[in-house]
């Protein structure tokens, strides 16, 4: 699966890993917390899994890089130590399958309340990963996919009578739901907040074809991802409401402060040729980069009433 | 500090990090749990930092490889944000800039439990690493430093009156402690649990002297982790009681069961010159390498009253 590059895998006091030559590696570590990233009282175990590793996979795509290797430290109480358990590994496991990612470590231990945390490691050319520093002004700002999607999702799943949810938990996703049933329609909807596709290829695809001058993942919001590219490209911003590809069903406060999308945000030359999609995801212009300063806000939103200063309300980190 | 190892440390989606020519990665990831790897109430937080980063320097250290960086994932209630974040990361860095790993990422968030996860990424010559598995019956077996002392240190923390604990939390360890008062007599016998020392050094000359054929760090105990070592290399071992470097003050229980200890233990042909220190830390045969099979116990104990099985009583980890 990974092509040599894990050297020794689970085992041994470390993994060993080598990059291929030319290469070097792209490494990065996510906490996910009960009662914080997940509840397990509408979770599914396989959804929980698969959510802490997109969250590093979907690190990985921002940078161009391709997966390699995942290291997984779960801790659960005692009671979800067996079904619950094996559950959030398969969910786990079949994204890491998807995406080539070799389970090269981590470990399973207790704590009062679940969590994992995650370390991907990805490989990108020596010199040619895509940082969210390199945006420059006047270049056109782009993203992936749908907004707000995720957030769709998770009110829907906030709003379910427990007994909906408990069936929910018993089957994995879109098992043996016929089309157009109204169950195969609640998963549509769960799917983007349950089960995110980190976007991986079209990460690859950027990188290679050096088409993104910077990018960053839309996990926080984008609102407050836009912040952070413009403040480590030391740009500012303005995106147009009317071009933001608006998952259906979701709000424009949904789509801009959501989160949990794992889309794309990139900007490129306004010279670039830029596809319609990339590997079957569209890719939507939704406004460009400006020179900060002055009395401009970082963010200007444009609506149909006139421009407004975007503030960062996506998820905030914690201090 | 880290020789141009890492290409991109904290800010982006992803830390960047290539290794020197010739050489590949060690990484390795441990979770610390309040409750399980530490007790709120009694440990001072700098000593919850250090020994956090400790336990993945040990591992390096048990692989022979150099410290490259650590991402540090730190959790914590609410109420804990403030001073008490501060301290764990005082104790944390210090031990880290001691050995030269460079913070290269992670983050702090919210949980109802302080927890902490740590990646270490250590460099190695490429298919040089020292590995649990390459130990061959008929070989010597040896430990580095004493065995126990985490356990003492423990104990003697567990019965500390709550008065006196407090001012440990309050107090750097040795600060204006006078050589020989109670207080720095205190605190050398808490120093091996608060404080343990990772055997990078003697990690790194084993290595690079090509004197041992397998190593494990004692980080769940002598017993167990001889049983690791035993189970991956396929052999058995047995060790003399007599020859156990016990700690000052510690049973012959807490020297083979204790663990925390973080020493190494490694395996060498007879006709290895083993030095009695390296890098200032005695280095003591404790027993030799078996065949395994038959009706021999894995493990065997030496005692004056005979030979007896030894089990692994150390650590267990859940499931």
């Amino acid at each position: 699966m990974s092509h040599g590059e894990v050297r020794l895998g689970i085992g041994d006091d470390c993994a060993l890993l080598r990059p291929r030559p030319g290469q070097e590696f792209a490494i990065t570590t996510d906490l996910s917390i009960a009662g914080r990233h997940f509840r397990l009282e509408t979770h599914p175990p396989e959804s929980i899994g698969h959510r802490a590793l997109a969250r590093g996979l979907s690190d990985l795509a921002a940078m161009g890089a391709r997966p390699v290797a995942a290291f997984v430290s779960l801790a659960v109480p005692r009671e979800l130590a067996g079904e619950w358990t094996t559950r959030f590994y398969d969910g786990l496991l079949d994204l890491a399958r998807a995406h080539k990612a070799t389970l090269a470590g981590g470990d399973l231990s207790e704590a009062p309340v679940p969590l994992a945390d995650i370390v991907l490691v990805g490989a990108v050319p020596a010199g040619k990963a895509l940082l969210r520093s390199r945006a420059r002004p006047g270049q056109m700002l782009y993203v992936t996919g749908t907004l707000g999607g995720s957030a769709v999702g998770l009110a829907r799943l906030e709003t379910m009578p427990r007994a909906q949810i408990a069936k929910l938990r018993r089957n994995a996703p879109n098992a043996s739901s016929v089309p157009g049933s109204s169950m195969a329609i609640l998963y549509a909807t769960l799917s983007p907040h349950l089960y995110p596709q980190p976007r991986i290829a079209q990460g690859l695809s950027l990188r290679k074809h050096g088409m993104a001058t910077a990018a960053i993942d839309l996990s926080d919001g984008l609102s407050t991802d836009l912040m952070h590219l413009c403040e480590e490209s030391g740009i500012a911003a303005e995106i147009e409401a009317e071009r933001l590809p608006i998952h259906p069903g979701a709000t424009l406060e949904q789509a801009l402060n959501g989160g949990e999308d794992y889309e794309l945000l990139f900007t490129a030359p306004p010279s670039a040729r830029i596809p319609k999609s990339i590997a079957g995801v569209p890719v939507t212009r939704i406004g460009r980069t400006l020179k900060r300063g002055g009395k401009r806000p970082a963010i200007t939103l444009k609506t149909a009433q006139g421009p407004v200063p975007l503030s960062p309300r996506g998820w905030q980190h914690f201090s």
